[in-house]
């Protein structure tokens, strides 16, 4: 698939090769995202960030991805600063701002509005986020990781085996997740859940026709011991009609470095898509698993970095023109990548 | 008029001339605006977006322009992230604020607050909207819409028939069109409002003791048979007391295509400042017209691009050197224009 | 001290030779500032602008002193928009953010938070402000303001008299100031305030430790008269338990022209961290101040970018690199500075 123009509102747009092909381009970002060199391949250019709901590390990443590569970001932040509270159509919105801009990343709280944005915008459209539907990019950024995380064990995405953990409902990066790992053979996938918050059966039976092994649990210890990933999500309880349901399910399943020593095979790989809830009652991953070598989670939102500079760099057709516009960084980097 | 350093404050301060030199300016900016070249003329330049009542296209139209010249944009916008919350004058924050840019956009909710403003200020301001009073780029955008829809029909601004239509009473964007529209000749101006949204009698004797032909209505459909453009607007409803009052208004005026099929002749062009509402009890401009090609909705945003560059670059003296700081882009661009 | 790479937590990791290369450095961004010249030194930077409590002044500043450096501005706003309404610990926040940025500059409400956030961040941050606690760039920014007026007058910052009046608990800018005085030998302090908001006693403490001379008084007139600088501050209401108890203190020591002519000496200078309060009942400085030569309010807050830009150049190690990338403004600039 060539990229250029187009929008990313979908994992389902992609097949293996698409995926391998942004993961390979993610890879020539490095050199930018971790400071060592500077490009201004999209001196110019402008990206409209568009975030309906409360984000502050999607959309600040987003908005870092394009200026490491050299362009403007013109932002819109909430609801009561828009027009849409004036009545204004997601038609009209799309029609007016795509004008603004040379690409938009947009999240929206209902599922199927950044599509429809999408259909009357202009401008290519990267999805950030449609309610509990899809996220893209960080769907691609988690599985960037795994493969980066299993190739310092040499190993590949073939056979992965992970558990997903905890709000498998409304966690919308699990839902595109699972549809990604649908296109590598022979995953072993283990959702780990409470009843009322398993994964929804139609993302299990696509796993399930592309002959990956699901086991559905309501227990964590069990579930993690035969694992190369743990993945780690939040409670989404934003999600919920009452903050009273949402406690029901908050720190159900608390990982910390005891269960992880007790129960997972050594060098187990632990993810979450953040922000994980640090709050005494929630703690699904234990702050004392900060100093674990396994723990993989700022690692993730670096790569995010990575991710969101390729899928830009392909959507506006400058991958190779990206280190000709290119030099060395002049000022001080912490070596902190 | 030589715009050098000046504030942008009412539509009052033009002469015709200055308009055709305004817009002259504007229809260079348009292989920037359009994507087709990038300038860099205001690399290093700071625009202070100061906008302190929801806004997202103006705001964005704003900030993009001068991107669009290689400017840099610093926002604050709402009052609660304000020092003006915490009992600050509007003379305060222009003295302190005008230290940190180059020039500044500004809205405000209240009625000669942007002048207030620009007085203490030590950099030009240009107005983006003091409550229901002036907001002259969009008047400038409107107007230069007119005269590019006529264009293409080889007619003038001299001579033309124009119907407004809605809420005439706070709708600031009306107001500014009809003053600026007094420096043409001949115009026709039919006014359709309920009367308790009648457009301000100051207003209307301004046109007629320029020689301009008014006639005001309360029926939409006798009123859009001779024009060349409608111009509808949405109710206000911010700026009534309640909103059951603006309820009483609301709907009152559709155009949708069977209406405009009856009644307008052919290719009159339908505009409209943005947002329309598209809410099931509203709806004064229905969707059913988006197909329609006369529809210069979008048009008009665009063409604010074109405008406010042209206004940056003229206060900001470098309408000669935007050409010389320019290149071809060199990223993906859809023919969207 | 070597600043590269540095956190900027607080006055009291400065000593005297630092603060007076600080402020050489400041200096030399004197024509960047007042735009004279323009120097794109960090061109493909990012800094990181985190304001978790409602500011206008301190995050413009911080912005445009980093763009006129060159760089970009990501920023995030209230609590709201941020994932730690979602229960994330600053650790996560500062490992996540700090990967998306080269600098941070962050205010946020509880004493110790920003201190808490750089020890996880990855890159340098500058404190804008914690709670009652510090704000070492304004505290700079002042000094700095002093030593420039003083010198018109042909004086150092030795022997210096000043006044500090009004809520000298809650206002954390006199707090830092007071510890940078201590730097210098033979200072003389005149506290002003109501006995419940005077200065906390570990300040008064270290200001007499270092040989000070600090007077305690509650009476403003005859606290004025032999001071070189009055230092006027707003009654830090948001920090007050109720609005009740805050109005107690507003209004209470009230500086303006016939004050100022009955009890100062002449070219006795006025300053204030801004914002000022203007409202009916409290106007610790009146508006007919306002033509006041002395009145050095705004030259303080211009002040601030070229301290914030000195800080910024000095983390980021590119000082001696400012003038290599420079060329001349090639815009229109009133003489405003």
């Amino acid at each position: 698939m060539n990229f250029a123009g187009s929008h990313i509102l979908s994992v389902q747009q992609f097949q293996r090769e698409d995926v391998e092909l942004i993961f390979s381009i993610a890879d020539r970002m490095a050199p930018y995202a971790h400071r060592r060199r500077v490009t201004r391949v999209l001196d110019g250019a402008i990206l409209g960030s568009m975030f309906f709901e409360p984000s502050t590390r999607t959309r600040v990443s987003f908005g870092s991805a394009f200026n490491l590569l050299g362009g403007e970001v013109r932002e819109t932040t909430g609801f009561e600063q828009s027009a849409i509270a004036k009545g204004e159509s997601l038609y009209d919105t799309a029609r007016v701002l795509s004008g603004y801009s040379d690409v938009i990343a947009m999240r929206h709280p209902a599922t199927g509005s950044v599509a429809e944005f999408a259909a009357a915008s202009r401008v290519p459209v990267i999805n950030g986020g449609d309610g509990s539907n899809e996220h893209p990019s960080q769907a691609l950024l988690d599985l960037y990781t795994i493969r980066a995380e299993l190739a310092t064990k040499r190993r590949s995405l073939d056979q992965l085996r992970i558990a997903m953990v905890g709000d498998l409902r409304f966690g919308r990066t699990v839902h595109s997740l699972c549809k990604l790992l649908s296109l590598f053979p022979g995953v072993r996938v283990v959702l780990v859940s409470p009843e009322a918050l398993k994964m929804p059966p139609e993302i299990v039976d696509e796993l399930r026709a592309t002959e990956h092994q699901v086991l559905e649990s309501d227990q964590l210890e069990s579930s993690i011991s035969n694992v190369d990933i743990v993945y780690s999500t939040r409670i989404q309880e934003e999600r919920f009609s009452s903050q009273e349901e949402a406690d029901l399910y908050r720190g159900k399943f608390r990982l910390n470095q005891s269960v992880y020593t007790h129960n997972c095979e050594p060098n187990t790989v632990i993810m979450h898509p953040l922000p994980r809830d640090s709050r005494e009652n929630a703690r699904e991953l234990d702050d004392d698993l900060n100093e674990n070598p396994n723990l993989a989670i700022f690692r993730q939102t670096d790569n995010g970095l990575l991710v969101r500079m390729a899928l830009f760099a392909m959507i506006l057709d400058v991958v190779d023109q990206v280190d000709r516009h290119a030099r060395d960084v002049n000022w001080y980097t912490a070596s902190r990548f």
